[in-house]
């Protein structure tokens, strides 16, 4: 299948990671699975997916289930069209904590589940528990709004993590026959529907489920699901009059918002909702590796283009407006308001890393770690027990994490990427390991079928000194990438103490060392991290005289509870010096930043809103803190860009 | 009734008006006027008020009246319970206009309109359109909601403005005839409701229905209620228990919103809806007039000092929130989303004229003219045409002008406002005159029986020279009052070529001078009027790191026809010498303020979203307009508040 040149990510299995990484991986292992199966069977999810107990709960309309930022408190049950989703997700996280930590109990919860899912399929091999408990006789009626191949696509990721972590087939078989029967539904063959989910998700997972069961069927239609979308006549028109209803009469206006307005090779802006944008572009990806397709590739590059020069909030969020949850207009970036849903800045991550399938480009990598360590991870609090839904980057001390959402689909999104980290960290070719991403970690890895175990020593991302070392029992010749981050101003490497000019061997931002390997090789890499301070492009409105602070991956934020309030008071002036700082005891061991800063000082105002002298300059300390830490103490403000001043 | 120390504004007909003035009820009188009327019958209003055709349209739910900002377009007819507050204040408009204007043809159109509100008029005095035609059966059932005597009171307006204005008794008479019903049916009498209205309105107009017939009853009925509001047991309780509804079932939650949420007294706090907030306190302040009573003036001073140092625009809009149509939290004045209504900026007038009724005082005049020359006369086009209902003071260049609305209450409001100018420019008292505002204009008084007419020559706001003559054919004691606004640095006083010592006679900013005046008496005031730098005090988050520039009266603003864009790149450094510059030729005539500023440059910042380097400043040049002028070109952004830097 894959040529030569493509890279794949490591199994979850591969990978052991420590630090930073090991931290978060032990807070989704030890705490988050288990809350997340326990929510879901507050919500009264188990009931709608248990046919023998009657249909539960209440079945809201589609356009009420916008998120509220409500906790779910069990008084209200209601039934959603995307549980099925959840539970994929659910024990997509489940799975992959496994191999972090043996949790029998959770194990047999899951397994019970899978049960309760395989007595509900069909014998045609359907499996939808709203189309089965809720709106029977429906099904296929509305692909548009009702996410029945989402939820497809989301089990079948659950089943094949599943399967890897236990070997346990169950799942894995139920989802391939209903992988089956949606091949025998759907298709560009005569006689088949030519349909496709209203939200993306299906596409990537029958890659996964093809690459893991070596069947190409499934690769095959999901290249179908990718191929067809947006092309005339537009099935969402057919489908909505087939129903009776007028296609205009569509919520949400334009088929921007679900990427099917145009074919997908002629699509150039990111538009419309932005998880099933990211999920679409992650779908493509693959398919564009897969099947080595170059004109997916390059309306890929495209989107990424138009993402990340325009589009992307300096957390590696996306998607600014609540009324689509997605995007609005170029360099439209606005900081309160920010939606940037935690589900996507996970999708971004999906994407990114399937961009490196043709080999490592710092390009993609970059975006990947600027997702991974900022606005994806701030979704989930550092004990791995409440959650973000919304990520913006300012903050009145109102918005805080709460315990679940009408809509939890960000929890097990962030579970199962947080539980799976390895996967991104390295990259794996043919005789080639790319390192992406730097912290405490190992991968172990076969070349000319030896075993290699690859280790990373470093204090990452806090600090950017990484020592590699190599286990394996004789010399094996291999290439290993090694990213140098677009961040790092200088970057410093040597092997067994002799040093290598980097920009000699530096292309598309990795150094690349082909050469033959043995066990007691060592090679350090120094990636010089100085805080610095980031300005947007002018073009950006809300952060027009701002800047935001950073240090290597990390993007800071500064709270109310170490600062003076109110926070829009202060003022960074350029001539003050950042000075990193190490906290140990502070929010689990972070680096913080600190500088002199000035304030408007209020307290000598007086009563007047207006006057014709300018407000009063003190003195003051700033200290921010990683961004994806914010809001673990006690409520308050908290903005990313401050006031900036020549 | 009124003790002697009461001031009282003039009517219309004392006033004429040039000049700056002139030009706006020119405006009103030959455009505005007639259009109002024309739009009235295009939204098909008159239909609900004829009781000789079925009852028309389409009943809409209270909740879906808030304003959209679509234009009217005679496609979707909806029925609203306020229109005959709308014809109260076309009526009133059209009367006011008549003093400037003959118009034969609209005055035969409104005796028409008269005429089917007194067909429609029921036996026992009562008159609703939206009760008889609409929802008969349920008067009095819901006045927390549905403006029942809101419209009573708007009607009452117009009455009293027409028969001024004509002579013509026949609305007067009507609305003293429901006036009567109305007290009848309310008052703390026992065996009376102890109802008022959920809308403030027909508070301000009983004491004007009072005045022009002597009637002291309907002053009376008038304190009771504001006396009532508030009061326990609360009445809108217990009228929706008696219409079998919850009161917790209240859509707007507390009823701050309509400022019943406590008895007037222990008010301090300006909350709620702005429009209703700024009627009720306007109907206050005539009550602590009328009836010396000092309990509600010490209320109204803190409610005036709550909104003029915590919660006002510096536009003098007012009412940041569309969701409540009103106020927030203290300092809270965001600039884009701003709602400002325009109501609520003419009520505020209203409000701010009424406070002169004890005596001239800077405190109230200066933040008359806020509002009068800045952010409710922005409401209205230059041409008299089209209209604002929300007076945001920042815009990306998709708010415009609009024909008409769904919830017209605007552009009565601002008609019958400007058409009544002269109003607020003078006060009388007893052998007394005040100047509260300056401009082309003269009034016509009497002092012992003989008249008087003050002329003032002046080109304010543009220019800060006033010289002020009399005409009377015998000198005549008089004392004449002389606002010092408190945006003048410096004023120089001269009396016939003498000098006067401002500071000496200024009591509550106004200079007062009492002597026997004769008609050869010549007064210059010259006001400084410089260009100036506005700060909000630092509480203010979305006015830090901002300044708005103003001279005199008057508030500017950039827009982007002006300017090079985007505007938020643009920067005012502290240096930059800030000049007036006459513009004859531009929107009518006016003075803009140029000054160099610098901006940060786009153009050569390339295809990135971020970087470590500020960006690039360029010099250029920023010219500002009057606010209320902006929009009267093409479309385009527009912003009061330009970024500052020391």
């Amino acid at each position: 299948m894959p040529a030569n040149t493509t890279f794949r990510p490591p199994s979850v299995a591969q990978v052991e990671v420590a630090g930073f990484w090991g931290a978060r991986v032990d807070a989704v292992a030890s705490r988050t699975a288990d809350i997340l199966y326990d929510r879901c069977v507050e919500a009264r999810m188990l009931e709608q997916i248990d046919p023998d107990i009657p249909s539960p709960g209440v079945v809201i309309p589609f356009h009420s289930m916008s998120p509220t930022g409500n906790e779910f408190t069990g008084a209200t049950v209601t039934t959603q069209m995307f549980w099925d989703s959840d539970w994929g997700k659910t024990i997509e996280t489940a799975a992959y904590s496994l191999y972090r930590r043996r949790n029998d109990e959770l194990e047999r919860k899951i397994d019970a589940v899978i049960d309760l899912f395989g007595k509900l399929q069909q014998e045609d091999g359907y499996l939808s528990s709203w189309y089965q408990r809720i709106q029977p006789g429906l099904r296929w009626t509305n692909l548009r709004d009702c996410h029945e191949l989402y939820c497809a696509g989301h089990l079948i990721e659950g089943a094949v993590a599943y399967f890897q972590a236990t070997g346990k087939r169950k799942l894995l078989d139920i989802m391939c026959r209903f992988a089956d029967h949606i091949g025998e539904m759907f298709g560009a063959e005569p006689g088949k529907r030519k349909g496709y989910c209203g939200h993306e998700e299906i596409e990537l997972a029958l890659v996964k489920l093809g690459r893991v069961t070596g069947q190409r069927k499934y690769l095959e239609l999901a290249r179908y699901f990718v191929d067809q979308r947006g092309q005339q006549p537009h099935y969402f028109d057919e489908e909505a009059r087939a129903r009776g209803a007028d296609p205009k009469d569509y919520h949400f206006k334009t088929y921007e918002y679900n990427q099917s307005h145009k074919p997908v090779r002629e699509q150039n802006k990111v538009v419309g909702h932005a998880v099933r944008a990211m999920y679409l572009y992650a779908g493509m990806a693959d398919i564009a590796a897969e099947f080595a397709d170059d004109s997916l590739r390059t309306a890929l590059e495209r989107l990424w283009n138009d993402l990340t020069s325009k589009n992307l909030y300096v957390t590696g969020g996306l998607g600014p407006s609540a009324a689509n949850e997605g995007f609005t207009s170029d360099y439209d970036l606005p900081n309160e308001t920010a939606y940037a849903e935690t589900c996507a800045s996970v999708a971004l991550v999906f994407w990114a890393s399937r961009m490196l399938g043709v080999g490592p480009n710092r390009r993609y990598a970059d975006v990947m770690e600027q997702a991974l360590y900022n606005g994806s991870i701030s979704g989930l609090s550092l004990d791995g027990s409440r959650f973000f839904y919304e990520n913006p980057l300012e903050s009145r001390g109102r918005h805080n994490r709460w315990k679940w959402h009408r809509c939890p689909c960000c929890p097990p999104n962030i579970g199962r990427m947080v539980a799976s980290i390895g996967t991104y960290i390295y990259g794996l070719g043919e005789r080639a390991v790319a390192v992406h991403l730097y912290g405490d970690s190992s991968i172990r890895f076969e070349v000319e079928g030896r075993e290699v175990v690859l280790t990373q020593a470093s204090r990452y991302p806090w600090d950017g000194a990484v020592s590699i070392k190599f286990d394996m029992d004789r010399p094996l010749r291999f290439k290993l990438h090694l990213r140098i981050p677009g961040w790092c101003p200088r970057a410093q490497l040597t092997i067994n103490g002799e040093g290598v000019d980097v920009e000699d061997v530096l292309a598309d931002g990795y150094v690349t060392l082909d050469r033959e390997w043995e066990g007691t090789d060592v090679i350090r890499l120094d990636l010089d991290m100085p805080a610095r301070r980031i300005y947007a492009n002018p073009r950006v409105r809300q952060d027009a005289g701002r800047v935001a602070l950073a240090r290597g991956p990390i993007v800071y934020c500064v709270e109310e509870v170490d600062n003076p309030e109110p926070l829009h008071s202060l003022v960074l002036p350029s001539a003050t010096s950042i000075e990193a700082v190490e906290a140990p005891d502070l929010l689990g061991g972070v680096v913080t930043l600190s500088g002199q800063a000035v304030a408007d000082r209020s307290s000598d105002w007086g009563d007047t809103l207006y006057r014709s002298a300018r407000p009063v300059r003190e003195q003051t300390m700033v200290r921010a803190v990683p961004y994806f830490a914010w809001d673990n103490r006690q409520p308050g403000e908290m903005r990313v860009w401050l006031r900036d001043e020549p």
